[in-house]
């Protein structure tokens, strides 16, 4: 049971500096990440309300925290377990006591399938596959252990990724099925092409496809007698629309609990809806249209904006945006009739807070200007 | 002494797999960054040669791999002390013992002034400034604890990030200078915009006027009264060409440790003289004209070729690119004429190999096919 691992994710004061407690957002050291608790929490319970709405379990991917305290807050608000893309993201959320866990990736090979194997004797196991050579590497591990793996097919519903057409679902499906050591529990997909949609309308045709194409391909696959229990959709912007969707039964958005300035570029949500930010120092003012901040690519990542690339993400409360990244300089294109000061601080908005998590050790928990605590991005890392 | 700091890099035969210990990079699990040392120690022999030959002292920039057992070798082939950006990363190969670095960064801020004095103590440190205010930050801290804190000015040789015009240097430094805490060492500049040059021309033409300009701007302000100790410039691609230039004393190149497939397409270097790839498992083959690698954003980083952005990287013995990037996949446009087989490892040359270093806890070192153990990238994620 995952309560006896709940354990209070911060307690107030803990980030000291010189021996005295930091209180305020503005006496932190930079750059920092900076979480809000409070917008954390309200996106946290508005999507478990929405697949609450809908009957689709929410199965958030937690690789956009890799975090167990926000896991936590999303089990508590109603998610049943989460999924993740790595066999090492899995060991950690597991070593905290994650007990249902889907890697919504096509894994392959015998190596993370040993792993997977000893993951399975606690952790209520299913793993992404698009095709036979992936799920036999696996299988070849399982079955000797006298062991099934939970597999879910991945439907390519128009991301041109991974994943396999809907019209050969059913061939692979059963190939698949036939493995010694496999068992197929649904299908899966991702409309990540949502992500270069530049309208709302756009966003929302590409969620109902998105669900539609799945749940089609599901029931094409159990009238040819396949076992589909699992009808699996997920992306922040396509989460809504795909989980209104007749026949879907599983959503796994991540970016929603902290979004970022591609979601708010996509319509998906607002700025006060976003609850990560990146304090910076200004480092430099070479010249009146050219401000340096102490964040670059080595903080930020060089993720473009989505849908249109443009800068590297916005500073609040400022129309000059950072024009340039470097490893650890982010150069701002200072705006006419805006000035920065050496020593001030301010605050950015990412174009993409999944790959900002995956640099830092540690993110900076608040409500509002007040420090609540720090937590550990505890999957950060775990690329195998 | 680092003498006594030093310790075996590493020893034959860690890398363990349930119990084996793993002799070959292809039994390697994916995705890993492999280092191969052979390569590694030649490019460390061969910038400390050149360095020697023009009798400039070499201060490499250890950023780019973060790693003590790294700048060991810089050390023991004739470098003089090592560069860094962050005081994180000073604390780091402080605690290795290092005890000589310049933060080749405007250091800014009270909070960073202060772990900057505890580390004086031990360290030889000198820091980076373009201007009165950061200075400033720093001589506040340092003057009433009756210590005084090196500086080296940034002078802008073009590159218009940070940095002084070469015209208002002696205004800018006197005023430094007249702070209390703090000493004027020397200039330093970078010549970043070479990579952005298309051909060896012009990068070389940018090398001759970095090491110009600074060596003029530290005349005049020797003209003016300054002492002016240090003359350092540096960049990989710019690193010999500056060095021969009179008058400059220091140089801190860090990338020439792996080189990427940015310097080999800036004419920096061969592809045999990159030290540092990245072995990826072929995870999905959805398409004749496409394969996914199980190493994305989160792997390789976003950043883009120099000096023409083109790809996310370099899959070695195969004219297939890898298209695309998402966090933890590489979709590769696979050539007519070129297939790729579902769990096929290949080994990729990164765009840019500090970014990627900056992503990853652990490397592997290699000689040629064959393991030799890990590494820990020690200094890694010290974003403060």
């Amino acid at each position: 049971m995952l309560e006896e691992f709940y354990i209070e994710p911060f307690a107030p004061g803990r980030i000291q500096w010189f021996g005295v407690d930091l209180m305020n957002i503005a006496d932190l050291d930079t750059p920092s990440v900076v979480v809000d608790l409070d917008v954390l929490e309200r996106n946290v319970r508005h999507m478990a309300e929405r697949a609450g709405e809908t009957g689709v379990r929410l199965r958030p991917h937690a690789k956009t925290h890799k975090i167990p305290e926000v896991a936590r807050l999303q089990l508590a608000a109603g998610a049943r377990g989460i999924s993740l893309a790595k066999t090492g993201e899995a060991e950690v959320f597991a070593a905290a006591g994650f007990d249902d866990v889907f890697l919504a990736y096509p894994v392959v090979g015998a190596e993370k399938a040993r792993r997977l194997l000893a993951l399975s004797d606690r952790v209520r196991l299913a793993v992404g596959t698009d095709g036979v050579e992936g799920a036999s590497s696996l299988g070849g591990v399982f079955h000797p252990a006298g062991r099934r793996l939970d597999v879910l097919l991945k439907v390519d519903c128009g991301y041109h990724r991974v994943g396999v057409s809907p019209e050969s679902a059913v061939e692979v499906a059963r190939r698949i099925a036939d493995l010694p050591g496999i068992s197929v529990r649904g299908v899966f997909t991702h409309a990540g092409h949502a992500y270069l949609a530049t309208t709302r309308e756009e966003v929302d045709a590409i969620a109902r496809q998105e669900g539609e194409i799945l749940a089609a391909t599901a029931q094409v696959l159990r009238g040819a007698g396949l076992p589909v229990e699992e009808v699996s959709v997920g992306s922040t912007p396509t989460a809504r629309g795909a989980m209104a969707v007749e026949g879907v039964t599983e959503c796994r958005p991540g970016n929603y609990v902290y979004h970022d300035a591609s979601q708010v570029s996509l319509g998906t949500c607002g700025i006060g809806d976003c609850a990560m930010t990146v304090l910076a120092t200004v480092v430099s003012v070479p010249a009146t249209d050219r401000a340096v901040l102490d964040c670059g690519s080595k903080t930020l990542s060089s993720d473009a904006l989505r849908p249109r690339p443009s800068g590297h993400g916005w500073i609040l409360g400022r129309k000059s945006r950072i024009d340039k990244l470097t490893e650890e300089h982010g150069v701002v294109r200072v705006e006419a009739g805006e000035s920065f000061r050496v020593g001030e601080k301010v605050r950015i908005l990412p174009n993409h807070a999944c790959v900002v998590s995956n640099l830092h050790d540690r993110i900076v928990v608040a409500r509002g200007d007040r420090v609540e605590g720090e937590w550990a991005v505890a999957a950060r890392g775990k690329v195998r």
